[in-house]
Order: structure tokens, then C-alpha cells, then sequence
């Protein structure tokens, strides 16, 4: 039974081909051609219960956990500004069912890693008596740019973002795009700084890059896009503070030059609005400007892992 | 609490320098420098209840466990015959206790990590409601020689191993020595048509590198090499049972021409002994020769993942 499933995975990955990628599934590792350009590794570990709930799933659905776990990946590519080319999946299946849940977990897998051309290399398919976890590490290649580092920033640059925030647990938490091709074109025709990708919080994403970059960051409240979703969600915490701290936007926060973003804003480049909500400065922690004008310190808000 | 203890693991992590990590934990993605020759990418997930038993495990030897999970995953790569340089690692970590558990983990991997050189350029750290799961992606950098297949072995190419085989159960489980050494040196020195590590079973595994190079395989049961932990075992199997199927003794299988084995097994260059016990035939299926000559078709066996 094993084999036999492992070879119809094993032929469903190897569907997309790319030069990178020498020896694919089957071996005791996956070969990769070598590397002209460096290259950026990442990994994320989805679980269940935290970043999806299975057992409220609708079997159609399940595909798009898979999604999700590639995507989060992708996106963290995305925010080093690089080019995935290849990724390896490994994940822990409750025994009831294994092979038809896997199944299905590619079946979400499978037409993201098609759009992007990233290829499947090799993964690990493990049964217990848990829940399910799915962790894939994926690889992107710089350009000729190289990577875009959280540390880039200097005192001055413009936070820009793309897309909207808040209220992505309604569904974009699954659904959302991995800004893979807009950073690419960003990275090649403007000065970029410094990129992060918002997982955890739109201020808890930001204060990272800020700190990464020992710098403070001042957002205007009213500039920050807040989606139409953040406004649907039915609890006690308003829309904006659903913006600021929901998590799993996944869309960019930026730190450009005040001219570069000034052009950007005027240019739009991208299908994706790209707006500017505040600037870094020297002076350390999170500020937040409000409509009257008021200036306050906030403590970052978001998931966090541990 | 999340920052103060991620920096404490970056400090811990940040130890092992090598000139392949440009830029490790911290950022949204690890740097690696070019690659001037191939290298491959392996990924392996230990999960409670299946590759170790997490509440019997004391305290004190909850390391073992990471030290198990990078070990296998260096395993691998050394049945590529490739030099180890990295790995990231992602951990489900049950929610209590979940930072003093990472940390024994941890102190289980930096050893290891730091004895083969093997930088941790990132990881990510999750808590849940459920069992621990670990998953590590391990790259090794090909020699010269380029990756040992196992699809390269040729019918009349002798059957080696490393070691001895059975009952690791008791323990050899946690404390194997990945053979990278040995493998780098007989890469180096002899000609490897084809490589495996037991994992899963020794006829099990032998089996794969047979199917993978569309050979059969005839085995000596008396050539065997059975560890002496085999004839501990209090069960209902006999030790040559235990040898061929109980796995996880994470040795090395290899396929060699008749007159390279003839070399091996007269030098024994390796601390490890080498053992000759069979070889390959164009016949398919995997054949036993007991000791009156009698020889039988058996099925693999050992440890299926789904």
C-alpha cells in the first residue's frame, strides 16, 4: 500500500519540472543543481487546532490547509524578495484516513507549487494518533538584487504596505495571494530597504522589522487600510485594532526612501494598492499618531508562537 | 517572553559559523552563499508515540530526542555521500512547558550540530494542545564525486553494510553515530555504485535500493551481522528476525562492485566493520540463502510510514 501511494505522490510531485531541481522524490534526499546566486531557505510548521481547525473542515476544503502551508512559505520567500524554486513536505497524518487527507492536502498543494513553478523535492509522510501537523521548508533564489533583509532599514524611510488588514480569520487566512510577484517587480525597479510579510500582527510584524533594524516606527492611524473583513468581525475589539494586530494578512510592510515612496504612491505599480502608513525614525519603540494629531507609545500586538 | 527566549536560542544557534550561512535565525528567511557544487535537501519528522515516547522519556534525557532528529536527518545525507552544512527545524511543542522542553531538545541537537559543523540557519516554533513533533531539513554540499544514488547499483555488485543490525529499540535508537564520516571516506576512496541507510528496516531498505536501481537482491541470512541487542530482545522473533526487520539501525547499505567489496572487506578502513552479505542479480525480488543453501523469495519487511 505504501509504495504503491508513494509512487502515485511520487508522480503527481514530479509533475512540475524545473532546472533547479536534479533528483526529486524517491532517493534519500532531493539533488539541486548548484547555485549561481545565494539562495534563502525558510520553514513553517502548521498545526492543527492553531492554524486551522480539521475537524470543522469540509473534506472539499481540506486542500486548502495545504494551500495555506505553502503559501505561508511563499510568502516568506516573497519577503526576502527572492524566486521559489523548490520546497520539501513533511507531515504527521492521524492514522484514520492517512492517505486520503494527505490526498487531499496536495490536492491544495499541487496548483499553487504549478503557479509559482516551484517544484516538490522530496517530503516525509508520517501517521499517528494526533492531530494533524504539516511543515514544509521551501527555497527561493536571489536575484541580482539580493535578498531584502528585515535589518535594511534606515531613520527617515516610509512604512509602506500592501493590500488591507484585519479580520483575515473569515477566510483570507486560507485564501490570500503570497506576494510573490509584486515584490519581484518592486525589487527590480525601486529601492527597497527592508521587507517583512505580516504572519503574527501588522504592529508586532512591524516592530520586528523596526527592531531588526534599531530603529523606532511611527504608524498613522488613519492611514493604515483596513479591510472590509476587519469590520465584519462580531467582538469587542475595533476595526482598526483587528488591522493592527489579527495576523495572517500576509501582505508586505516595506521600508523605502521618502522619494522612492512618494513615487510609488503616485505610480501604484502593482494590482495591489500599496499605501503609506508611517515612517522609522531613530528615536526606539512603536508609535502610534492618531487623527487629532496625538503621538503615543504602543506595545506591539499578534500571535505569538510561544 | 517570546522575543527574550528566541534571542536566547538565536545566541545558542548563532554558535556554529560556517561560510555557506550568510544570514541565520532572525529574519524571514535564512541566506545561504552560492553553491558551487549540487547539494541535496532531506527532510525527516519524529512524532510522540511513534519515534519516541515523550512522557517515559526522564527529564535528563529529553535531549536524545533532538539529538534523534537531527540524527537521522544527517543519516540521510550521508547515504547521499554528501557533506552536511545545515539544517532548519520546526517543533509542535505541547503548549505546557513548551520553552523548557524546546530548550532540552535543543540541548540535545548542538552537540551533534556542532560536531559535524552543521550550522541551524532557522527554525520555527510552535505550541499546541497536542504531542511534540519535530521536523528537520537537513543540506549537505556533494564532494566531487557528486550524490551516491540508489538507483546505481548493477547486477553482480556486492551487498555491504556498515555495522550490525537488530534491536535498536533498546537504545541505539538515540544514540547512533550518523555514518558521515565513513561515507565521505569511502566516496573518496572506493567506487559506491549505491547508497542507503537502514531506517526501516534492513530488508526493507534493502529492497528500495534494489527496486530503485530495478534489481533483485540475494541475501546470506548467516552473513548477516546481528547485533548483539537483537538477542536481547524478549520476543516471539529470533535475532536474524530482528536484524532484517526492526530498523531505525541507521547503517549504511551499500552496492559495490565485486572486486571494490573484495578490497573493503580485506582493508576494513572504517572503525565500523564492513560486511559482505550478499549481492545483486538481474532477477527481481528480494531472495534468502540460509545456511544449507536453500535459497527463498521473502517480502521486505519493516516499518511502513502510512
Amino acid at each position: 500500500m505504501e509504495i504503491k501511494w508513494l509512487e502515485s505522490l511520487k508522480k503527481r510531485f514530479g509533475s512540475i519540472k524545473t532546472d533547479t531541481l536534479l533528483l526529486g522524490i524517491g532517493d534519500d534526499a532531493a539533488v539541486f543543481a548548484p547555485m549561481e546566486s545565494p539562495f534563502v531557505v525558510t520553514v513553517d510548521m502548521l498545526t492543527d487546532g492553531v492554524d486551522f481547525l480539521l475537524e470543522q473542515t469540509p473534506p472539499d476544503l481540506i486542500g486548502r490547509i495545504g494551500r495555506k502551508a505553502l503559501a505561508v512559505n511563499l510568502s516568506d520567500i516573497a519577503a526576502m524578495g527572492a524566486v521559489p524554486f523548490s520546497v520539501v513536505i513533511a507531515v504527521a497524518l492521524p492514522k484514520e484516513g492517512a492517505a486520503q487527507l494527505a490526498d487531499a492536502l496536495f490536492d491544495g498543494i499541487l496548483p499553487l507549487a504549478q503557479k509559482y513553478n516551484v517544484s516538490i523535492a522530496g517530503g516525509d509522510t508520517n501517521t499517528w494518533s494526533e492531530g494533524l501537523v504539516i511543515s514544509i521548508t521551501a527555497f527561493g533564489m536571489c536575484t541580482e538584487k539580493g535578498p531584502i533583509k528585515r535589518s535594511g532599514a534606515k531613520a527617515g524611510d516610509q512604512i509602506l504596505v500592501t493590500g488591507a488588514f484585519g479580520g483575515s480569520i473569515l477566510g483570507r487566512q486560507f485564501t490570500f495571494e503570497p506576494r510573490i510577484n509584486e515584490i519581484l517587480h518592486l525589487h527590480r525597479h525601486y529601492e527597497i530597504h527592508a521587507a517583512i510579510d505580516v504572519s503574527d500582527g501588522l504592529s508586532l510584524d512591524l516592530s520586528r522589522l523596526a527592531a531588526a533594524s534599531h530603529l523606532g516606527a511611527v504608524l498613522f492611524e488613519n492611514a493604515v487600510p483596513v479591510h472590509p473583513d476587519a469590520f465584519r468581525m462580531d467582538d469587542s475589539k475595533t476595526p482598526i485594532e483587528h488591522a493592527l494586530s489579527d495576523g495572517e494578512d500576509f501582505e508586505l510592510i516595506l521600508a523605502v526612501p521618502q522619494d522612492v515612496a512618494e513615487k510609488l504612491i503616485r505610480e501604484q505599480p502593482l494590482d495591489v494598492p500599496i499605501t503609506n502608513i508611517g515612517f522609522f525614525q531613530s528615536e526606539l519603540g512603536l508609535w502610534i499618531e492618531k487623527s487629532g494629531g496625538k503621538r503615543q507609545e504602543i506595545n506591539p500586538s499578534g500571535y505569538e508562537h510561544i
